[in-house]
């Protein structure tokens, strides 16, 4: 048995318990009555030190060293070098920082739940520091094996190669027109009237309509499912993907459309190629080529102008209300693509969500590389806020700095992957566009052309190439704002 | 650290990987898609192996050795001998053998799932044989291990303790009565008036009615859920114990009362002791009082008068039919009563039952033994069908010796517990009856008094003694059959 096939074995095996994890944690937030989770923190806590322990194994390192002198095809290569990166991942950090981490992040996330609702920052900031100073020694340690500022070495857990230089080039032209663009929006949907739903909208009912709107969206229901759970996500493997998704029996708006993005995700996983599963290179590219996904289902494809005509006909069936005129094709697109400034990012529209996401990528980038400290973020929070929407978060630190989950464990370089993805599904579209009319396509109900384009160019490709590969094989380019500008301002202007 | 203490640490541990198996097995069977099949079935044999791995490691032998030294309370005695009980299950039998009867069993069982619609006896003769072979084999080092025939130590595995030189004491006792009471209840219910269900019961309604009839039964909803599965079963784990049923729309009676029984085996185990909570000796005591359990719900308080008034109110509520006579209660406790000669087990009434559990006791224990041929087993299905039921299965191997799934992959020694759990649970009520007024407090709909009993006598202790000892300390004497002919006399003469 070769090194490589050794090796291809053991990731296999791992992704076995990794199995096990996704459909426990599913479970967990899908299924599990209240009592079950003491247990079941535990179980998973033991399949995670298991997972850890054959992530580490010493022999791994002669074995890698060894398939590298195999001859290997361009596809093994590329295997190789995504199995070599998960292990480098996980022998990075020492145990006890690891632990130290994961005791600060539960303690700091669970004490927010409540501080959060007290506006009490400075409870906060107590458990935060922890936080942030581990966060700043991973960064650390991250970046001298990298080579990379703090920063960058943890923007590389979620987007591998991707640099705050480049992120740093695409925000800062994107904040040159979106203020503006945000102004006019605004401005022209003023005089437009709308119709908020008002009513009530059974779950049960919610839930049939979401099952419609995801067989036209050709969600392969021998793979895969659609639940509740209190946060929406997309969860499961490749050959068995859990979505979920929250019902507002008061508004189906939201639902409707979170089902789409899910279906995104979902799409993807359900596409990732088979003769990689269970291993590193079969699996997602990044977390910014995720969104990307659940982007185009959600901006490219759900609210345009073809698909609502869909929404409005399936919405109109399903609480049988042909007569009511919020259901109306006109009105359902208005209530898609209305724009609002507000403080909360999850609550953002298309056209705000990247000031959201800028703001928070040029603070932690700051906080990580160690140029501002944890206590400034507030203010810095509000003068952002005021420059991008003009609003002020001055004391109001719950719909300020504290209202997003991803700092309080320490998920620092996330936050950029929201509009990395948005940007990339501009570009496939315009890309997609030479060669798919992707308006009749969604228009005739046979969406298969669209799916098909993502399929061949990201879907099938996994983790074969680096991101800025997949995206140049797939568009010509590496990624490149002026798409994402000209989507917004063809739909918001 | 004592040996005790590293004992206990390791099956917890290995407690936390069968809480993965136990929810990945729940969830294949209530909400997996098709297609997701190949992935949980790799997934769950990985885990598989890691918990034999764990089971049989080498260090175990010393560690058992040195604890049995150590100064430990009565319970940690109990404890080390029952985490010893499954080691040395676990290090009896050589790899080998477990792969080829796994390999023999799925392929014997597999086959059968069309054999037996096409009544091929033949052709799962050429299967069987090989499951047999096997399983005498397995027998074979069992015996020399226990010290036992080879049937009593299989019967071991699902009745620790228990003989058959028992068995033929209590089951040669039933088979001088049984028969002629089942004569006698024919001819008394021939004459009286049934109204069979008849119409459309919605399968929500009666998942409705059946967690109406759950909390009568006090089943704890933070520690567990109900759920649809074509093979209705009780899974999960002590703190979330996930129970399932199945609806026929034509007729609610069967799933209403596969309600009341698995909510009994799910009572047991959200009642085992929170204080050894992932070790072995916190486990259900066996298959036979593991069906105690579910047969006191079903038979000794399900199908009680008392109990039928409950289930008659909350149908007729349930499918607003307080007019339907089908819903009255003199027509649901015949329903619930009614005694029909069949060749089927799984569709025996509690009268019948006992018949097919001896015919197949019977057959296994001389097939185990060498006292049969497995070419012999068709022939004697019939002659003690005929003895037995009056019926003959000349030809009839589909609705004989081929109806049940448990002898396909070598389950030999598993029938028994359905009966002995009818007998325990005669005798519980017949002991219960001294200090509890159980028709009281089933009338009343506080029927706590029972489950107090029942978690004094048996939830509560677990493993803590042996069948015999848990008996007696729960009755006064080990398992009697005159209390079973005691209660079915009673109910049916
Ligand atoms: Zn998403
Ligand atoms: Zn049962």
């Amino acid at each position: 048995m070769s090194h490589y096939d050794k090796l291809m074995a053991h990731y296999q095996s791992i992704h076995h318990f990794n199995h096990a994890q996704a459909m426990l944690g599913w479970d967990a937030a899908a299924n599990m009555p209240v009592g079950g989770n003491d247990a079941r923190s535990n179980a998973m806590a033991e399949l995670s030190v298991h997972v850890h322990r054959l992530s580490t194994q010493p022999q791994l390192a002669d074995w890698f060293e060894s398939a590298q002198q195999e001859t290997l095809t361009d596809a093994q290569s590329a295997s190789l070098r995504e199995m070599k990166r998960q292990w480098q991942d996980a022998t990075l950090l020492p145990e006890d920082l690891v632990q130290a981490q994961s005791k600060a992040g539960s303690k700091c996330e669970h004490a927010w739940r409540t501080q959060r609702q007290e506006n009490d920052w400075q409870g906060f900031a107590k458990n935060w520091q922890e936080v942030v100073a581990l966060s700043k020694e991973e960064a650390s340690i991250r970046a001298s094996a990298l080579g990379t500022t703090p920063y960058d070495a943890m923007l590389d857990k979620f987007e591998p190669g991707t640099s705050s230089a480049q992120l740093d080039g695409l925000f800062d032209e994107v904040k040159t027109w979106l203020p503006e663009l945000i102004e006019k929006a605004l401005a022209k949907q003023a005089s437009e009237p709308i119709l908020l739903p008002q009513g009530s909208y059974p779950a049960d009912t919610q839930k049939a309509l979401g099952l419609e709107v995801m067989k036209l969206l050709q969600f392969d229901f021998d793979h895969g499912r659609l639940d509740q759970s209190v946060h929406p996500f997309c969860g499961g493997v490749p050959s068995d993907v859990r979505i979920t998704t929250r019902y507002d029996e008061q508004d189906f708006v939201q639902a409707l459309m979170g089902i789409v993005h899910e279906t995104g995700h979902a799409r993807y996983e359900q596409g990732l190629p088979k003769a990689f599963a269970g291993l590193p290179v079969g699996e997602a590219r990044s977390m910014g080529i995720h969104e990307s996904q659940s982007l185009f289902f959600e901006m490219q494809v759900g609210r345009s102008q073809a698909f609502i005509e869909h929404l409005s006909r399936l919405s109109q069936q399903a609480f049988q209300a042909q007569q009511d005129p919020v259901f109306a094709e006109d009105n359902l697109y208005k209530l898609y693509t209305r724009v609002q400034k507000g403080f909360i990012r999850v609550d953002a529209d298309e056209l705000t969500y990247p000031a959201h996401v800028i703001l928070r990528y040029e603070i932690e980038r700051d906080l990580i590389n160690g140029v501002i400290h944890y206590q400034d973020v507030p203010e810095l929070w509000d003068a952002k806020m005021q420059a991008s929407l003009g609003l002020t978060t001055k004391d109001n630190f719950k719909d300020g700095c504290m209202q997003d989950i991803h700092w309080t464990d320490g998920a620092f370089g996330y936050f950029p992957s929201y509009t990395l993805g948005a940007m990339y599904a501009a570009q496939y579209k315009t890309k997609m566009t030479q060669t798919v009319d992707i308006d009749a396509a969604i228009r005739s109900g046979d969406l298969s052309p669209i799916f098909q384009w993502l399929s061949d160019h990201i879907w099938s490709q996994a983790s074969l190439y680096s991101t800025d590969e997949l995206v140049t094989r797939a568009t010509g380019e590496v990624l490149n704002a002026a798409h994402f500008r000209k989507h917004l301002e063809g739909r918001y202007l």
